[in-house]
C-alpha cells in the first residue's frame, strides 16, 4: 500500500521554512502476526517539535535527517493481526507525518468507544490538554478562587488551562496575539481580561485584569511575557513554565528576565514541567477533562490544515500565530 | 546616656560609599516603666540591607533618610524595668547600628543562658544560619546524599549551608570570591569541590566538581553564577533563590539567564524564599544547628570589624568580598 510521509531535511537555525521539509512516498506492507496496519486521519503539529529539529541533546532526542517527523496522530485500525484490535479501531500513535504505517500492536493505544471527534485526542483530550491539567493542578498546585494569567492563550494548551481556571472559580487574565484571539478569549472562554501582546504594555495589561496580583501564572512563551509575568506575581505566586515558543527559532540565546531576584521576596515558585513528569495524573485528567466536555464546561476550537502535504505549514504556523486553538492536519481520508 | 549611631544620609544608585552615613551621637534617657536600656555588643551587617536603602516598595521599608540604619545587634541588659529582664542578660535586638538604645521590654528577645559567643546569634545561630538551614529543607527539600552547589560559599549563609549539606552526607561544590576563601571552603568545611568565580568558567568548574549534575543548587549571587548553576542541574533538581548579592549595586537591570527554558525539561523547580516565610522551622532550626555546634561537626567564623564607625566600611566590605563567613562590628565595650 501506498503512504506519503512528511522527511525532515533540512535544519534551520532559525524560523523553520517549508524547504526543510519533503514530501516521500513508501510502500508500506502488509502487517504481519501481531502487527497493525492503520491509516491515520489527524496528524499532530506542535510547538515542541521544533526543539528535536536541532541535532542537540534535549529531554526528547533529535529527528533524524531524511527521517519522517514523528508525533502525535490518531488514526483507524485497517488491517490487524492483533488478537482485540479490529479493523475500525480507533488508536492514538506516535509515528508522525505519515498517512499509513504498520506496527506492533503494543505501538498504538486503543481509544476504545470515542468520547469526543477523533482529532480531540491531539488536543483537549491528548498531550496538551493534559498539559494544561497537570500545568495548573501538579506545577503550580492551583487553588479554587485565585487569580490565574495565561500567556499564550489560545492556544492548544492556554486554551484549556484558561478554561479550567474558570471551572475552579479564578480570575482569569490571558494574552495572545491577535484581536481575533482576545475576542475569542473573552467572548467564547469567557476569561475575565485577554490582550493582544502587541499592543501596548504587557506589565500594564495584567495590572488592569489582575489589580491585586497574580497566584498563578502559566507561561507558554517566555521572553518578554515571561517578565512581565513575573513582575505581576503576589505573593507565594506560583509560575508554571510549560513552554517558550516566543524563542524556539532564536538563533541566539535571548536574555532571560531581568527581574527573576522578585522571586526571593514574594517566595516566588517557578516550576518547569512536561506533560510525562505527571503521568500518574493521567486518569484525573481524563475524568475531569471528558466530564467538562460532557456538560459543555469546557468547549475547544482547532484550526484544521488539509492533506499530509500541508503538515509543513501547518507546523510553521505555530510561530506565526495562524492556529486557534490545536492546530491539527487533516489528511484526505478523514471524511 | 550618651550613644552613638549611623544614620543613612545618602541614597546611592550604585555601589555605597561612606559618604552615606554619618556617625551621630544621641542622648538615651533612663528606661520608663517596661522599658530596658540595652548596650550593644556586636552589629550586624548584611546584604539585605543594601535593598533597604533605596527609596522603593520591597519586601522590607526601606531606611529613612537621616534615620538610623537598623537591623540585628545583640546586646546585654543595663538598667531593666522589666520583670524577668535583669542586668546582664543577653538581648537579640533590631534597632541596627547604635551603641545604647531604650526600649520596650518585647522589643528585644533574651537569649537566655549562651550556647555560643554572642555574636553567633547574628550569624550562624541567628538569622544568616536560619536562613542556610530553612533554604536547603525548606525552598529546596534537599534530601541526604544528594549534590549540592553553593554561590557566595564562604559568606555567613553559603558556608553554613554548605556545612549542613555535608553532616547531609551530600556531595557539596562551592564557589567564592578568593583563593583564600576557597582554600577555607575545602580545608575547613571539607567541601568536595570548590572554585575562585574570577577563573575560567563557572560553567566547566561546577561541571568537575558535580560530574553527575547538580540536585540542589543555593544560590547567594545571582547574576552569571546562577546561570552556571542553572546550566548544571540535573533532572528534577531544586534552585533555593536566596540572595543575588552580584547585582544589588546595579544601577540598571542586569539581564537575566538566557537558560531559564532548561527549567522545562529538566522539571526544575527555581523557590526564591525570605528566613520569615519559614518562621515554623525555627525550633528544628535551634536545635540542629546548636547541636551540631556543640558537637563539632559545624564551624564558623566571623569577619571582626572594631567600633560603631566602622560599620559602613563593614557592611561595603560585603559588597567587595572583605568578609570570610560572618560579617559583624564588635562595639568598644564588647570586651
Amino acid at each position: 500500500m501506498k503512504s506519503r510521509e512528511v522527511h525532515l531535511v533540512g535544519r534551520p537555525p532559525g524560523t523553520p521554512t517549508p524547504d526543510d521539509f519533503r514530501v516521500v512516498e513508501a510502500d508500506i506492507g502488509d502487517p504481519g502476526p501481531g502487527e497493525v496496519l492503520v491509516r491515520n486521519l489527524f496528524l499532530s503539529v506542535d510547538p515542541y517539535m521544533r526543539g528535536r529539529m536541532r541535532d542537540r541533546k534535549s529531554y526528547v532526542a533529535p529527528f533524524g535527517l531524511g527521517a519522517t517527523m514523528t508525533g502525535g496522530a490518531v488514526g483507524q485500525v485497517v488491517e490487524s493481526q492483533v488478537p482485540g484490535l479490529f479493523p475500525g479501531d480507533h488508536v492514538l500513535s506516535n509515528f508522525g507525518w505519515r498517512e499509513v504505517f504498520t506496527c506492533a500492536g503494543d505501538e498504538v493505544t486503543p481509544l476504545g468507544e470515542l468520547r469526543a471527534p477523533a482529532s480531540a485526542y491531539l488536543g483537549v483530550l491528548g498531550m496538551p490538554g493534559m498539559t494544561a491539567y497537570t500545568g495548573l493542578f501538579g506545577a503550580a498546585s492551583l487553588k479554587d478562587g485565585e487569580t490565574v494569567f495565561v500567556s499564550g492563550a489560545a492556544g492548544a494548551v492556554g486554551s484549556v488551562a484558561g478554561q479550567i481556571a474558570k471551572i475552579k472559580g479564578c480570575r482569569v487574565v490571558g494574552t495572545a496575539g491577535s484581536a481575533e484571539k482576545v475576542r475569542y478569549l473573552v467572548d467564547d472562554l469567557a476569561f475575565d481580561h485577554a490582550f493582544d501582546y502587541h499592543e501596548g504594555q504587557p506589565r500594564q495589561h495584567i495590572r488592569e485584569g489582575a489589580p491585586e496580583g497574580v497566584d498563578v501564572f502559566f507561561d507558554n512563551v517566555g521572553g518578554e511575557l515571561l517578565q512581565a509575568g513575573i513582575g505581576a506575581m503576589r505573593e507565594f505566586g506560583r509560575i508554571a513554565l510549560c513552554g517558550a515558543i516566543s524563542m524556539y527559532n532564536d538563533t541566539e540565546a535571548a536574555p532571560g528576565p531581568t527581574n527573576l531576584a522578585r522571586a526571593i521576596g514574594l517566595g516566588l515558585n517557578i516550576r518547569g514541567f512536561l506533560v510525562r513528569h505527571y503521568r500518574h495524573m493521567r486518569k484525573d485528567f481524563m475524568r475531569d477533562v471528558s466530564g467538562w466536555l460532557a456538560d459543555g464546561q469546557l468547549t475547544y476550537r482547532e484550526t484544521v490544515y488539509e492533506g499530509i502535504e500541508s503538515a509543513p505549514d501547518a507546523f510553521i504556523g505555530l510561530f506565526t500565530g495562524a492556529n486557534i486553538g490545536k492546530m491539527v492536519v487533516r489528511l484526505d481520508d478523514a471524511g
